[in-house]
């Protein structure tokens, strides 16, 4: 073992030591104070909190070791460097080092200070702990809810995100120029893309934090899902909406309108969702064949394997496609939870839910506490107060253009309205987290950006501590019930459950799920030779049902999914997964999925 | 989402979407086989295959390329870099572009060709795959018949090491004599110390291989003890040994006899294998007091995942603090399972396995098929025919010496005698694997060391393909009963486990355990007042069982683990975990732990 090779092993293994030790903390203070009825705080909060501590400590060690900073960084002028080499060999005095490139700088700013650069890769948070949280929100996102609201969910989380993404766009831009007429910033440092980016940026509620935000206070299962469901699905139109404006930027065009650019991004906007949404449904679509055609389902071990394998290959092929891998394993997730766990054996779906609860979690408690230890070890942070403040001012201001609206519009066509209530919680429950963290911190090489990123990290710790804080003294005041019955759910869906059989709504939706997804990817639905044309023989012949089996013929007709997760119902309410996915559950007749089955509660 | 870093995020998805392929394809094509009941491979082999195959691609396609390879390594001389930045920002034309230090080379020799260095890093291979397998295999021992044949066990394992480690160094030795004479290397160039080094690397059983073997076969319980017990105990051996004989080397003691540097490597093997065992002990009774008096245990996944935080800071904590990892992790598995597992609730437990079952799975692939690219597509590759043929009759001669003489001692003092035939299996089931390549890859800048590298994969590779593939054959051949009735096991132990108390055997180790472990760290056991003396009493009653819950007392005396285990009873022949782990027992009277129980084989 080389003496390099092994200072480099020690001190990769300090630091994550140092990461679990956080975690620990996390886990445990958070664990007892919800033991005390003290819900001051959830993990994401804790996270964060102790991932402060731990940069105000290195801040603090790096003060008092000032000198020591000299030794990490030299500069060195060599020409003919073009295109740079992966690898750089330097003849020292007597040793020959090996150094890696790690991308360009310019005007000496790079993402964290040269020590942590090395060790820190942000991109090495995202590839490992963004997709399997992203796929565990969309994983458990309550199927039957999910598709009754798929309507009002698609409205929120599109149409939404637009809307937000402009309105704080105008806002900021707003302030930008008030910036420039008190002299606070030069003119053309905050182009219009630059706010719109912004907005973008600010746009991505987190399914993380809301989820643990609602399953502590359990509330209604529609507002549930409607939240849930949202803040999931807008991650996906932000992303891409932040790629597509980000496109534009790079082409030049800023600071007038550009039709070219604007087309191509548009173009990109929709070509990268859809690319994104296919990708992650085709990994599905193997996946499911590979479950439904072979007897894997005898070795869960193997099943869950293949499961998790594919599932992250969803993700890994779409950034490797130049994709959005988060967008893709988004969709994976939401179609793999309709078709795939069918297919799979009742132990591998227990086992897959938990191996992905435990990356979720633990990614979770991670990915704060790196935003918490970023906020305060980042050196190039650039505080604009008036930006701040106008930034605070525009996303209640969006949110409340996205929500009220939008929930009129939705109330006109639904059986069941949105109440008011709802409206006022929803418009305070959209907590931004790490998918607006992974967004701003991708690129922070002008003062722009730079200070997008301070920005977006204060309002990342200001809505999850103060909103987070504050949402369950506004829930009793405005009166939605928070007691949420346990055994509410099982008996209100059993009369639709117990028939087995949906509608047979004429829907476009339902006819694509029902009656060729169902029979083509799992054992349930109607067999493929009814719904496919004549001239399919072959094809519904070779992929429809082979062999269908007792329990899953069972499993088609019963949902018994309620009882297979019921181990995970008990520990629900502290961890934070509404797990009660059901399956084979259809749109119901008319409505659009805007909202189904009875109001639940009172309105305001 | 700049340029550069976004290109670097797509090369790192692809490369990382490649390891997953072909982890699939190993999973899917080994299932098959074995489906066909055609056992030629099993999973190790397969990957190491893919491995292969991927490797085989990557050279052509690098021939074809040639010219590209140009573009990646550049070569410059600086002076005054001493010591070497971590960071080296260079001055190129118009950018300026960031590098991060890798190591020292020397003679430009890297482990792997230069654009693989950047992204197959060994050390985050070893630091993320290696810990999880060797946690599982300490974890899934089965504890009863382990501490049964505990005395045999250290003895193969230590002893026996030992001894292998020595009769290699001693042939190999002799062979790099001959070929200095032949003309076939330079005098020098295999020092002795090599050679015992070469001798340590090749002693280490390979506990992944061994398991999967046994899996497949089902071989009596006393013969899956005894080798499955050496070969997860001779890693530690083996891997402080290369440490020492490393620091040996580095002291500059070669040629000559050096006491001083003999005695710093005998302290240091001594130390590091306390010490490692030693914290990964004190994890053990971190995790144990954490789950025993807390109620972590109505929540299965903080308890998961603080179990899993707190194993794999044993790892950790080793590597920052100098010590062996590996050695600490397998200690810390061992005690893991011996009093953390008594804490955790039902779920708790299976949901542990299960994810370090997980872990264990796909790290084993990845890490074979990572050796299996290797070869292919390490530049520097160093054949010596002779040293290759020394080796192979080498690992047969050692493995005799050490098995046979050891055996026959062990005879003296076994109840139930380890059979000839047992003893001709134990000697050809030692595989070699992923220690043996990890300790070899650690150092190749030597023509010595990279001869040791190259001499290493292909005897692994031998064993685990031809010794592997000759093991069922070898076992009909031998008439040791291969099909072990399933029903046996709970049966044959049922007289032990109804007693539910050990029995009162004075020795060294059951006193330390059963009086004083078992009552601190779990609910069983006597009460710790009555263990220790009267001067401990506020000890006693702080860290005694305050709360004997109902089913705690029962798991003490019934050790229902077989049914807890049960579910994973019925995969255990596919995927290679003997998984009934019996808690509670202890050794029985006399034996010394070298093997009780009626001899359930007929003698040969």
């Amino acid at each position: 073992m080389s003496g390099t090779v092994r200072h480099r092993s020690d001190s990769a293994a300090l630091l994550v030591l140092v990461a679990i030790s956080i975690a620990l903390l996390t886990i445990l203070s958070v664990w007892k104070l919800k033991q005390f009825k003290y819900r001051l705080m959830n993990e994401s909060g804790g996270a964060v909190f102790y991932g402060m501590v731990l940069g105000l400590a290195v801040r603090c060690f790096r003060l008092v070791q000032g000198e020591h900073a000299e030794n990490i960084e030299s500069v060195c002028t060599v020409h003919d460097l073009n295109p740079p080499p992966h690898i750089l060999l330097i003849n020292s005095s007597s040793q020959r080092h090996c150094y890696r490139h790690i991308g360009k700088t310019s005007e000496r700013c790079s993402l964290v200070s040269a020590p942590q650069l090395g060790t820190f890769d942000p991109e090495v948070f995202f590839n490992l702990f963004l997709p399997p949280i992203i796929f565990y929100g969309a994983y458990t996102l309550n199927q039957k809810r999910f598709i009754g609201n798929l309507g009002s969910v698609l409205t929120f989380a599109f149409l939404g995100t637009f809307i937000s993404c402009m309105c704080i766009g105008a806002c900021i831009y707003g302030f930008t120029r008030l910036m420039v007429l008190l002299g606070q910033a030069a003119d053309g440092e905050f182009l219009i893309t630059d706010c719109l980016l912004f907005g973008a940026i600010m746009s991505a509620t987190d399914p993380v934090s809301v989820l643990a935000l609602l399953s502590d206070l359990r509330v209604d299962l529609d507002l549930h899902t409607l939240l849930f469901g949202e803040s999931v699905l807008n991650d996906a139109a932000a992303i891409v909406l932040t790629h597509a404006i980000a496109t534009y930027n790079q082409m030049g065009a800023g600071h007038t309108f550009d039709p070219t650019a604007f087309l191509h991004a548009v173009g990109l906007f929709l070509g990268v969702l859809t690319g994104s949404l296919l990708l992650g449904f085709i990994f599905t679509v193997i996946t499911a064949l590979l479950t439904k055609f072979t007897r894997l389902h005898e070795n869960p071990l193997l099943e869950t394997s293949i499961f998790l394998l594919l599932s992250w290959s969803s993700f890994l092929s779409a950034e490797a496609g130049g994709l959005s891998g988060i967008v893709a394993v988004l969709f994976c997730g939401l179609s793999q939870a309709r078709y795939t766990a069918l297919n799979l054996s009742p132990e591998g779906r227990t086992r897959t839910k938990q191996l992905f609860e435990v990356f979720n979690f633990l990614g979770e408690i991670f990915i704060f506490s790196y935003m918490g230890y970023i906020l305060l070890t980042f050196p190039h942070h650039v505080f604009k107060a008036l930006f701040i403040f106008g930034a605070f001012l525009s996303i209640f201001f969006s949110r409340a253009c996205n929500i009220y609206p939008l929930s009129f519009l939705l109330n006109l066509g639904r059986t069941n309205k949105i109440p008011h209530t709802f409206q006022h919680f929803m418009m305070f429950a959209g907590l931004r987290g790490v998918v607006s963290f992974s967004l701003a911190v991708r690129d922070t090489l002008t003062v722009a950006r730079r200070t997008i990123f301070t920005t977006t990290l204060l309002l990342v710790c200001f809505t999850i501590w103060v909103l987070g804080l504050a949402a369950k003294p506004l829930l009793c005041r405005l009166d939605i019930r928070v007691e949420e019955d346990e055994d509410e759910l099982p008996e209100h869906l059993s009369s639709e459950v117990a028939t087995g059989r949906p509608d047979t709504t004429e829907g476009l939706w339902h006819s694509l799920d029902y009656k060729y997804l169902k029979p083509l990817l799992t054992h349930c639905g109607p067999p493929l030779t009814d719904s496919l044309p004549e001239c399919c023989g072959v094809f519904a012949r070779v992929f429809g049902t082979p062999r269908v089996q007792e329990d899953e013929q069972q499993l088609c007709e019963t949902e018994p999914d309620d009882s297979i997760f019921s181990l995970e119902k008990a520990e629900r309410s502290s961890t934070g997964g509404d797990s009660a996915s059901e399956h084979c559950e259809d749109l119901l007749k008319g409505d659009l999925g805007l909202g189904t089955g009875p109001a639940l509660t009172v309105e305001a």
